[in-house]
C-alpha cells in the first residue's frame, strides 16, 4: 500500500486516501492510469555512436550500463507496480524514491543519496482543445553514468532532446550524462514560461473585458486565474531550493560545467517565481478594478432613478393637489385655483419650473 | 498546580487559568478527561520477537528497559497525575518535559536533554459524524534503548504502526527505536494530508454554492473555512523547525539512516504549510467572489427597481395631470384637451412613446 | 531632564516631550506617579533561609550583598527619582540602563554591560472592572548575587514568586539567582496568555454578536481589537529576540541550566506571538464578515423596496390613467372604458394579472 | 552639475534633473537655497576648555584641527558651491561624499571610507504653524579627531547639544570625538518621537472624528496620515541597517564605549520603526472603519426610503383606485364601493390596517 | 533556433514561442527589429588618448584590444545574428552570455565566467510623446582590458559618458576599464529615477483628480499605474542582488576603487526600489480613497432621493384620498371633509406640516 499524497491542481475526485501509519517506501500508483502499458525506452550514447532501444525485461539494460557510455533510460507510465518494482530493485533505488515516484503529489524537490541524485517537479502543459492546464510528475535519477526518468502520461515532452541527442557533436552528446539530466530540467523549466505566457494572456483578455462590457462570466475568470496563480505559485516555488541545493551539491555526480547551466535554470526559475508575484498583485487589481467598475455602474443606475424621481414625485404632488375633489361650492376656500382664468397654465408653468429647478441642482452637482 | 496554556482551536469554555506565576514543571492535566483510565501498553520487540504487555504498574517495564532489545511504552490518558508521575519518575524526565505533556495547549517543539530527545505535536483527525477537526496532543520521548508516547484520547491513531510492528523483518523490527519514533512522527504528519483534504472538499463545495445560488449560509462556511484554515496553520508551522532541528541534532539518539526519513517528514510538512498558505489565499479568493456576487445581486435589484420606477413616474404624472379638475367652464385655457376629440388617444399615445423612449435608453446602456 | 519614549498604548494624554538633545542616561521618571512612595524590599535567601527586610535607605542592602547568599532588591514605583538615584549610584549602574528604567515606554529588549545583564519588558494585566488592558513596564537587572527590579505600581504581580521562595527546598531557593530572574520573567511572559485568552473572548464574543442582530456597537469593539492587537504584538514581538540573545549570551552570569529554562519561556513568547498573528487574521476575517452581513442587509432591504414599488408603481399607474377627466361627451374616443359594463371589474382584474405577474417574476429570480 | 535623486516627501515641483550619465562626485546643490549664506561654525574642546569660531576661511580651522583637541565643526546651507568645495578639499573627502552631501534625495546611510565615516540621514521636524512635517539632510563626517556637519536650513536642532558642550565635566567634553558623532545622531532620532507623536495624534483625531459625525474631510486625513507614514517609512528603514553597520564596524574611529551608545540610538530606531508598523496597521483600520461606518449610513438611508416608500405606496395605490371616474351609472359593476354607506370609512380603515401591517413587519425585522 | 523567455512590460503581441527544450545558448533575437543596422562603435582610450572608430569587421578591433590601453565596444542593434556570432566568437562568450544577449526578456543579473564577468539589465526611459514607459534591455561583458556593451535601439543613452570620456584627466580616463562599466550600470540606474519621477507625477495627477471631479477615467488611470508599478518592481528587484554579487565578487576585473562606487549604485537601487514600495502603498491608498469617494457620492445621491421621495410620498397620498370618488350623497361618512368650509386650506396646512416635520428629523439626523 502506497501513502498518497495531496495533488491540488485537479478538481477531479481523488482517489480514497490509504490509512496514515503505513510503512514508508511502499510502492503504488495514486493516480489514474494514463497510459495502456508502461513504455520504456533506452538510449545509450557517447561522442560517437547513439544506440536505441524498447525495453521490455529491465535485465536488457545491464550491458549497456556496464559499458563506460552513457545511458538514458525513459519510462512512460506509472501504473504497473510490478515493472516498476523490477527497474527499482535493478537500479537498487531508495525506498523513499520509489515511494516518491509514484505519489504524483509530490511537491518539488532534490535529494542526494549514495548512488544518486533524485530530482522530483512537475510538468505543465497548456491543452488548447480544454483550454486549461495539463500538469504531471517527472521524477529524475541521476546516476554515475546513467539518467533514469519517469513521466505519467505518453505525452513526447522531450522530443526536442531527442533530436538535439541524434546530432552527433551536439552538447548533449558530448558533455557526461549530469548534462542530460540539465536538459530535462531545463526543458520542464522551458515549459513554464509556455504556461506564463497563457496566464498573462488570460490576464490581458480580462483587463480588455473589463473596459469594454463588464459581464458576469469575467468574475468567474478572475476567480479562476486567481486559483491557478495561487497553485501554480506553490507547485514551483520549491523547485527553487531544489535547483539551489543542486547547484551547491558537493557530490561528483554534477559536474561543474553543468552547475553553470544549472544556475541558468536557477534563474529562470526566479524569473517564473517574480512574474508569478507580479500576476497575482496584477489579478487583485484586476478584482478592485471590477468591484470599481461595478460601483460606479451602481453609482449610475442610482442617478439615473434619483433624477428621474426627484423631479417628477413633486410634480406627480401637485397634479395630486388638483385632482382633490374638494367642494368649491361648499366654500370659497375650497380649491378657487380651480376656477381661475389662467389656473391650468399656472399650475404647468409652476412644474415647469419646479423640473427646470430640479435639473439645474443636478446639473451644479454634476450628475447630469 | 499546572499552568494552563492557550488551546485556541476549542471553542469550548476552557478551563480558569492557573495564576500566573507558579513554579514551572508543575504537573497536573489542563484538558478535560477524555479515557476512563489510563492505558499504559508495552511493547518489546527486536528482529526475532514481539512482546506485548498491559502495564499497571510501571516497575513491570524495567526488565524490558534493562535488556538491550527496542521498548515503546504507550500511554492513553493524562488525567492521572499519580500514575503520570510515576512513569517520570521511572524515565527521570525533566520538569519541563513533564509539564509540558499535561499542558495540552503546547505549540508543536523539539527539544533535546542529556538523555532524551522530546518531540511534542498535535494530532488532527477529521469526524464525519461531528463535521469538524478533532485534535489532541501527542508527546514523543526517544531515549536510547526505548520510545515513550503520550495522548489524550484512547482512539487507535498508531494501529497501523503496531500492525507493522508485528511483521517480522519488517523495518520496524529491524532498525533501531529511533526508527519508531520516526514513525510516530509520520504517522501524525500523514493524518494532516486528511486534514487538508478535508478543507480543499469544504472549499471546493463552497466554490460551487457560490455560481449556484449564493445562500447566506455560504457566509458562514467561509468564514469557518477561514477560521480554521488560520488555526491549522498555527498548529503546524513550528513543526517544521522543530523536525528540522531533529534533522541536524548532532544526538546519537537519532541514526544517520533515520535523518533521512525524517526528511521526508520535513518535506510533507512543507508540503502541508505550502498547501494551506494556497487554501488561505483561495478562501480569501472566495470571500471576495461572495462580496462580488453580492454586488452583482444588488446591482440588478437596484436596475429592476430603476427601470421600472423610471418608466412610470413619468407616465403616472401625465395621466395625474389629466386627473387635475381645473374648471373648463372658468376659463378657455383651463385643461382644453379634455374636451378634445383626440384627447384621451393621443395621451395614451404620447404614454407610450414615453415608454418607448425610455426602454430604448436603457437598451443602449446594456440594462436591459 | 530624562527624554521620553513613546508609549503608546495609553490614550491618556502624554506629558509634554522634553526637547530632543539632552544627554542620554539622564533621569527623570515620565510616566504618571502611580504609589505613594517608593517601597523597597528585600530579599536575601540561599538553601537554608530566607530573610524579608523593607528597605528605606539603601545602604542597609550591604551586607546582604557582600555575603555570598542571593539577594532579590524589588522597587515598587519610580517617581522618586533622588531615591532611584541612590540605588543606581549603589549598584553603579550604567547611565543607559538608568535612562530605560524611568522612561516607560521602552520596547523590550535584553542588554548585557560588564557586571550585569539588563532586561526591560511589559507587563500586561486585564483589569476586570475597566474591561481593559492595563500594562507598566518591568526592569530586571541580574548581577552576580542578586537580582535588583523595578515596577510601576504597587501591585502584587510577583507574589506567587515570593510563596515560591518561602519554600524551603524550592527550585527556587536551590538554585543560583539567575533562576530567579528567569522566574520573573516567566511571570511576565505567563500574564500575556491571560491577556491573550481575554483578546480570545473578545473575539468569540464578537463572532457571536455578528451572527445574532450585528448591531452598530460590534463596529467599535472590532476597530478596538484590532488595535489592541496591533499594539500587543509591537510590544511583544522584540521580546522574543531579547531572550533568544540572552539564550545565547556567553556571560556567566546565566548558568546553562537556567538557559534551559530560558528557551521555555522562548517557546511561550513564540506561542503567544503565533496566537496574536492568527487573532490578526481573525480580527479581518470579522470585519469582513461585517461588512458582508451590512451588505446582505442592504440586499434585503433593496429588495424589499424594489418589490413593493415594482408590483405597485405600474398599478397606480393603471388606477392613474382611470382617474383623468377627459370628456366622453367631446368625442367617443375619450376614455370609452368608463361607461363599460365590465369596465371596473375589468381593470380591477388587469391589475391583479399584472401583480402576478410580477410576483412571479420576483419568484424566478428567487428575490421572494 | 550635480546629479539629483528623489526626495518625494515634499509635494513642492522639483528641479529638473540632471542628464542621466553625469560623472558621480559632482557637486551641485539641488535643493532650494534656505539660508542667506553659508555659516561655518567651529568649536574646539577639550576637557578643560572650549573655543567657539565662527569660520569665514576654511584655512582658519587648520591650527585646531592639528592640535591634539576634539574638534566640531558645522555647517548651515548648502547652496554656496565654491565654499563647500574649499571644505572638502581641506578635509580631503571622497568625491561620492561631497555629492551625498549636496544631494539632499539620499536614503539614510553609514559608509566607512580611508579616512573617515560617513552617515546621511534625515531631520525631522513638525512646524506647528503649517500642520506638517518638514524634513532636511543632515550630513555627518566623523574624522580621527573632528566631527564635520551639514545641514541645510539654519535652524537650531543642535542648540541642545551646544548647551551640554559648555558643560566642563559633561560627558560630551570627556569623551572622545566620537561620542559628539553619537550624539548628532541620537538628537536627529529623538526628533523622530515627536514626529511619531504628531502621527499618533492625528490617528486619535481622526478615530474620535470617526465616531462623532464622520465628515468627509476625514477621508482626506485619512489618506494624508496613510501617505506621511509611508514616506516616514521610507525615510527611517534604512537608517537601522546604517546604526548596525556602525556598530559592527572594525574601525578605530568609534570606541567601544560609544558602540554601546550607538546600540541604544539602534534601539530606537527599532521602536520608531515597530511604531510606525502599528500606526500603519491602525490606519488601515481607520480607513476599514470609515467605509463600514459609510456603509452603515447608506444602510440606514436606504431603510427609511424602503419603509416610508413601503407603506405609502400601497395606500396611494387604493387611494388611485377610488379616484378611477368609471361610471356607475353604466353599470352595476362600475365602482360600486363608491355608493356604499360606508366606502370611505372602510377604505380608511383598510389603509391603516396595511399600514399597521407593514410597520409591524418592519419591526419584526428589527428594522425599526 | 533561441529560446524565447517573457517580456512582460509590452503588451504588443508577442512573437510565437519556441518549443522548450532546444538547446541553451542557441542565438536568435526575439524582439522586434528595432535599427536599420547593427552599429558598432569602438572607443580606445587611456590617459593620454581617445580614439573612435565605426567598426564593420570585427577583426578591426584586434590591434586595439592587443594593445595594453582600454578599449569599449557598443554594439546597437540585435537582429543581425550572423554579425553578432561573428562578435562572440572573437570575444570567446560562452554559449549563455549570447542567449542571455539576445533573448531580451530577461530579469537583471550579474554572472561571472572565467574570463569576463556579464551583467544584464533593463534601461527605461520615459517618452514624452506617447507618455509610457520604454524599456529595452542592455547587456555589459567586462573582460580585463575592454568592455562590449548590448543595446537594442540606436537611443543615444550613454552619449553623456561618451562625452565625459573625452575629457582629458577625467576619471573615465584615468581608472581602469571596470570604472567604464561601472558608469555604464550608474547611467541605467539613474534613468529609473527619471521613470520614478514619472510615476510619482502620475501618483499626484491622480490625487489631485479625485480630489477635484473623480471621472471614471482616474480608475483606468490608477489601474495602470498600479500595473506600472508591479512590472516596473519586478525588472528592478533582482538587480540589487547582481549588484551586490558584483561587489561581493572576489575576481580581479573589478578593483577596489570601483567596488566603492558600485556600492554608490547598490545604494541607489534600494532607494528605487524602497520608492517603489512606498509608491505601491499610496496606489493602493489611492483605489481606497477612489472607492470611498464613490461611496460618499453614492450616499449623498441616495440621500438627495430618500429626502425627496419621504418627504413628497406621504403629501400625495394625502392628495390622493382627497382625489377619491366617495359619493358624499350616498353616505354622511362618505368624505364629508370635502364639503366642510375649511376643508382645502387645512389639508394644505396638514401637508405643509408633515413635510416641515421631515425636514426636521432630517436635520436632525444630519442629511440636510
Amino acid at each position: 500500500m502506497a501513502k498518497k499524497r495531496f495533488s491540488p491542481l485537479t478538481r477531479r475526485k481523488q482517489l480514497p486516501s490509504q490509512k496514515p501509519g503505513t510503512a514508508p517506501g511502499t510502492v503504488e500508483y495514486v493516480g489514474h492510469q494514463k497510459v495502456e502499458e508502461v513504455i520504456i525506452s533506452l538510449y545509450d550514447y557517447d561522442e560517437d555512436h547513439i544506440d536505441q532501444l524498447s525495453v521490455t525485461d529491465i535485465e536488457e539494460c545491464r550491458p549497456y550500463l556496464e559499458n563506460p557510455t552513457k545511458t538514458w533510460i525513459h519510462v512512460k507510465g506509472l501504473h504497473d507496480t510490478e515493472k516498476l518494482k523490477s527497474i527499482w530493485s535493478f537500479f537498487d533505488l531508495h525506498p523513499l524514491i520509489q515511494e516518491d515516484i509514484v505519489n504524483t503529489g509530490q511537491h518539488p524537490k532534490m535529494e542526494t543519496y549514495g548512488n544518486c541524485i533524485f530530482f522530483v517537479l512537475r510538468m505543465f502543459t497548456y491543452s488548447n482543445e480544454q483550454k486549461e492546464l495539463h500538469s504531471e510528475q517527472i521524477s529524475i535519477v541521476l546516476g554515475p553514468n546513467y539518467v533514469l526518468s519517469f513521466q505519467e502520461t505518453d505525452l513526447d515532452h522531450f522530443r526536442p532532446i531527442l533530436n538535439r541527442l541524434s546530432v552527433q557533436g551536439g552538447r548533449l552528446r558530448i558533455h557526461p550524462v549530469d548534462y542530460l539530466a540539465y536538459a530535462l530540467l531545463d526543458t520542464v523549466v522551458d515549459h513554464y514560461f509556455s504556461a506564463l505566457d497563457n496566464i498573462g494572456d488570460t490576464i490581458i483578455q480580462i483587463e480588455d473585458g473589463l473596459f469594454e462590457d463588464g459581464n458576469k462570466d469575467l468574475l468567474h475568470r478572475i476567480h479562476r486565474v486567481r486559483r491557478e496563480t495561487a497553485l501554480f505559485r506553490k507547485s514551483i516555488r520549491p523547485l527553487r531550493e531544489a535547483i539551489n541545493a543542486a547547484i551547491r551539491d558537493p557530490s561528483d555526480l554534477i559536474s561543474d560545467n553543468t552547475r553553470l547551466y544549472l544556475r541558468d535554470v536557477y534563474d529562470h526559475i526566479i524569473q517564473v517565481i517574480d512574474t508569478m508575484e507580479s500576476y497575482r498583485d496584477m489579478v487583485l487589481s484586476l478584482h478592485d478594478l471590477y468591484m470599481s467598475n461595478l460601483s460606479n455602474k451602481m453609482n449610475e443606475v442610482m442617478k439615473v432613478l434619483t433624477i428621474i424621481a426627484t423631479i417628477f414625485i413633486p410634480l406627480t404632488f401637485i397634479a395630486g393637489i388638483y385632482g382633490m375633489n374638494f367642494n368649491p361650492e361648499a366654500s370659497p376656500y375650497n380649491m378657487p385655483e380651480l376656477n381661475t382664468y389662467w389656473g391650468y397654465p399656472a399650475s404647468l408653468i409652476l412644474m415647469a419650473l419646479i423640473a427646470v429647478a430640479m435639473i439645474f441642482y443636478f446639473k451644479e452637482k454634476e450628475w447630469l
